[in-house]
């Protein structure tokens, strides 16, 4: 398809808070919406992606870009663009929010039934949406320097024999109450264990176990993170040893470290775990070598496409 | 609050497809929308509870009007209109419509944090949308005449320690799944196991089990249905035996009849499972009793609000 002119008679403040493509169209992020029938509402019948951009250039977008293409065949989505036209479009948003670190996300919905067609997902019009905003941290800055608070949620995830948490999905309802347990109990954030008391992850971040110098990170019920597969060559390249298998939630309990991982926000270390201080009520080691890595490389240039690099003069 | 007048230089025509009720305002389904980045979207964070209309009446509209605060209360959701004032907005929407029959859904989204508050869902503004849609049928007519042809689908349905059902939600991938499985393999539709291998619901209905002439309906893992309601009461006024307990998909499987329940569609039996063959590959005859007995007490105003009775002449 073509992707429809910008709106040119937009003067550029108007995209400063948020850049968004809907229906075929760039448009202020204030503006973009969902229909209100639409099943990737009505029925969060819907896969998306986030990338981030950090010194104007996207981080690692092919992986992105990949295990969104994945998500979408998963569960049966076709958007009218092509892979080329979404990398085009996500730039464009970037270059109109005029900001060089981003948060930039690619949505696919379900959308309705064509005119007369069974109420089936199989007859539904796919819609790709996308939108670009100023970056933003899952765990602020200030929070993430003195080390978040966690807690274990009482709430277990959403199984993964339902709900296949490598698809990156809005099933978010699991998610939600843990928020609510972490604030009721004075926490900063929560991680979720399986049915099973095994560890998955957070809302909108991986979780990893620092114990007895290795890194641990759950080998099911989570997202393939983007940047827990950074964690993981940086443990390589740094020659700190790392293993993928389940975490029982005791182990969470008795864990020397802990750290999240997440594209709004990187490397991001605890301190505390259900009140039982970590450490010295800091940041771990290994999670500031970690982080401080991450963001070293980043700003050498690893994994980094230039977002001018794909967006053409036009957006077209 | 106040709501707002009423779109009064739109025709009556523009209405005809759908009425909503977004943002305070009334205005054609087709332009009613959520925004690209509310977390009613963007984390499925929201409920939603939809009650029918016949003959100019709405059915058992204080047992839905209930449901929906206590959902509402269970998410922590607060919308600025008032119950009463809800109960207005469902009947403007109907009287906008034009149809005396319709399909009439109220959202309450979370919504996005308010500037500068953390995010977090404490701190949103939640909103509440409406619509009114012409009567659907979630089997249609034909199907329903045959008897549906169901499957046990082999996606476990979400575990209701994660998400309860009772809470009406758009957690609806194991159910899409399902769908998809029922297309793959010819049949009709779906209904859902849990993790232990009970019957739980289907995507938008109840399920009951004919047995030995007793009705079986599941005592946990589903939607506590307004229509399921009905047919508790139906059985009680027939002297039907009905029993709810857990139900093992085996007893699915030799059931003598099934039948599903839900607002758009009412009763509405089935005549196959898994391909066998119920009865005589038509409606069993309990099921035929409870849908002919459901419609005749409806065309007799059994638990009927008109609609005329709550709507004022400008709908505010």
């Amino acid at each position: 398809m073509q992707i429809a002119s910008l709106p040119e008679d937009r003067p550029a403040s108007d995209f400063a808070a948020g850049a968004a493509y809907v229906r075929g169209r760039f448009t202020p992020l204030s503006e973009a919406s969902v229909p209100l029938s639409d099943w990737g509402y009505r029925r969060s019948d819907v896969t998306y992606d986030v990338v981030s951009v950090w010194d104007g250039a996207f981080f690692r977008l092919e992986d992105h870009l990949e295990r969104f293409q994945a998500s979408m065949r998963a569960l049966r989505l076709q958007p009218r663009e092509s892979l080329d036209e979404i990398r085009r479009v996500l730039a464009r948003c970037v270059q109109l929010l005029g900001s060089d670190a981003a948060y930039v996300a690619m949505d696919c919905l379900r959308g309705t039934p064509r005119p007369g067609a069974p109420r089936h997902p199989a007859f539904c019009e796919n819609h790709f949406a996308a939108f670009a905003v100023p970056w933003v941290w899952v765990i602020p800055p200030d929070v993430q320097q003195r080390g978040a608070h966690l807690i274990v949620a009482k709430t277990p995830r959403i199984g993964d024999a339902s709900i296949d948490p490598r698809i990156k999905n809005f099933h978010w309802g699991d998610l939600t109450q843990a928020l609510f347990e972490a604030q009721d109990r004075g926490a900063d954030n929560a991680v979720l264990l399986d049915a099973g008391g095994h560890l998955t992850e957070g809302p909108g971040f991986n979780v990893f176990v620092v114990k007895d110098g290795q890194v641990l990170s759950p080998d099911r019920g989570a997202l393939d993170g983007v940047t827990r597969k950074s964690v993981f060559e940086l443990c390589a390249e740094m020659a700190i040893p790392f293993v993928v298998r389940p975490i029982a939630g005791a182990e969470v309990l008795e864990a020397d470290e802990i750290f999240l991982t997440t594209t709004a926000g990187g490397i991001m270390p605890a301190s505390r775990i259900e009140g039982r201080i970590l450490g010295n009520d800091r940041p771990g080691v290994i999670s500031e070598r970690l982080r401080e890595a991450f963001w070293r490389r980043r700003a050498e240039g690893w994994h980094a496409t230039p977002v001018a690099s794909l967006a053409s003069s036009r957006g077209g």
